[in-house]
């Protein structure tokens, strides 16, 4: 669906989902809510810098969440509208928010996704692949001139299935984000250290581990960075919070332009603010509010919590 | 047992046991170890400041382990040797080292163990009460004149069976130190921040939450200081590593005299480190063997991770 007619070159582009989440708290219940990896990603990552969406939708997603993403400043040339019904993911969390239960995975128009990257999204320098069939991050790839820098985002389902198709576009990308449960999964490592080290020999240059509350640590071949998570005293719905940090990590990294040591920490410490964004309401409702300003004035606050 | 006869007032006094751990790991299993919560904490506050111990060993309490304190540099005035066993703990740990099982617990002489302060440390400005009965952590403020900062661990046991007391004590001291677990349980709060808050009502003007791997969090009443864990590629024997946290923040405290956020900050981080060595060997064999010179590169490399 072209919404945007010109033909700026955003400076990230994110793939993935764009879906109806339905989510079940210990405290509330709400249906088709805006979800999906896309969502939350592209709107951290338009926080600091131009950002442009790929990904697909059924002739059900109503125009107040088009609306969402534009009013984010997102560009949804890559946002296409097809026959049939929006993905849609329906779960619930348990007491702790820290397991939750899928309920139903319906696929609808996502069951047949086919990535086409808009002309003027193929020269742009930071890419984020959101958690998809590898074959298809495969060819998100071959449409891109030469991203500068790469994010992976990757699941159980492609570390079971398709784990061959899934090594050769790990080989490919500069940083892979997993969280713990899916870097021992890929690795076979118990300790978390291994498990990152072993992510570097398949390839990326970086391997981030995301650890939830507990924060997350960037390890590269001969350093590490460690970010522990902001203080929350209540989480709403953890939802796309790894997603909206992958979001806000490469939009500021995008935003500085260069991925050096220094940027990497101001980057970790903005994901983590936005992530916690997420998690403190339902859906994106805190995070499509969050302005940039409001978000590195809680950076700076965070800054000052740690040694 | 006097073993020096000077009458230097320590910086710090530790009271708590002193004992034998029996550990099985899936790694290894060791008898009789040097274990004990002061022991540990008494160790690492020893890389900073003068400090002494206040406890009681049997006659079984061998002279290597007598050495092991005074090779520290540890004050051993306050170390009463009874007639009888000395505490012996013997436990597993499970293959991820989150969770352990207690085999045998005999307190032998620890169950009749008064603690007598001697004149020279009743003086001492920082004080470390590490986890005995609530009962005994208050004849020992008794006899203290007025200890600047106190520390006050305490453990699942005195929350069942002493909860009065052990309020009573919370009240007097100037930080509780508690893990995750025994936070949640002594407050009714799942939520640690809640918890923290809760903590703070009771009367200390901090709250330490230990979070093993994922390090801590000292919260005041208008602020939060949070340190991660330092990365360990390997858990050897964790046991002991929150005694040593609480040694090393407090050695750290006393040699820098006074409780400021700065000093908290490096507080925390010398802690972070020293609970490392503790990890990275059975007993205090790693960190015995530590230098407040190598602790202190190490907590230089460990602050350049953190943003």
């Amino acid at each position: 669906m072209t919404t945007t007619a010109n033909s700026m070159v955003p400076d990230v582009v994110v793939v993935g989902s764009v879906a109806f989440d339905s989510v079940q708290t210990s405290k509330a219940a709400h249906e088709k809510l805006l979800g999906g990896s896309a969502s939350y990603t592209s709107i951290a990552s338009a926080l600091f810098a131009k950002t442009g969406v790929v990904g697909v939708v059924g002739m059900d997603f109503p125009p107040e969440y088009f609306e969402i993403f534009r009013t984010a400043g997102i560009d949804l040339q890559g946002l296409q509208q097809a026959a049939g019904k929006t993905f849609h993911w329906s779960g619930v969390y348990e007491d702790n928010m820290n397991n939750r239960r899928t309920n139903s995975t319906d696929l609808n128009v996502f069951a047949d996704f086919n990535p086409v990257i808009p002309e003027a999204y193929r020269t742009s320098p930071f890419l984020c692949l959101e958690n998809i069939a590898p074959a298809l991050q495969a060819r998100v790839l071959d449409q891109m001139a030469k991203p500068k820098f790469t994010v992976l985002d990757t699941m159980d389902l492609w570390i079971n299935t398709t784990r061959e198709e899934l090594m050769n576009v790990i080989r490919r990308v500069d940083l892979l984000t997993v969280n713990e449960h899916e870097a021992r999964h890929l690795t076979g490592k118990g300790s978390l250290l291994k498990a990152a080290r072993k992510i570097l020999e398949m390839g990326p240059k970086y391997a981030l581990i995301k650890k939830g509350e507990h924060g997350a640590f960037l390890m590269s071949h001969d350093d590490i960075l460690i970010v522990p998570a902001w203080p929350l005293v209540e989480v709403v719905d953890p939802t796309g919070a790894g997603d909206t940090f992958a979001g806000g990590l490469i939009g500021t990294l995008a935003a500085l332009g260069d991925v050096t040591r220094e940027n990497l920490h101001t980057a970790l410490v903005n994901a983590t603010v936005a992530a916690a964004y997420t998690c403190e309401a339902f859906s994106v409702d805190r995070l499509r509010h969050a302005t940039r300003a409001e978000l590195e004035a809680r950076a700076r606050a965070f800054r000052r919590m740690l040694p």
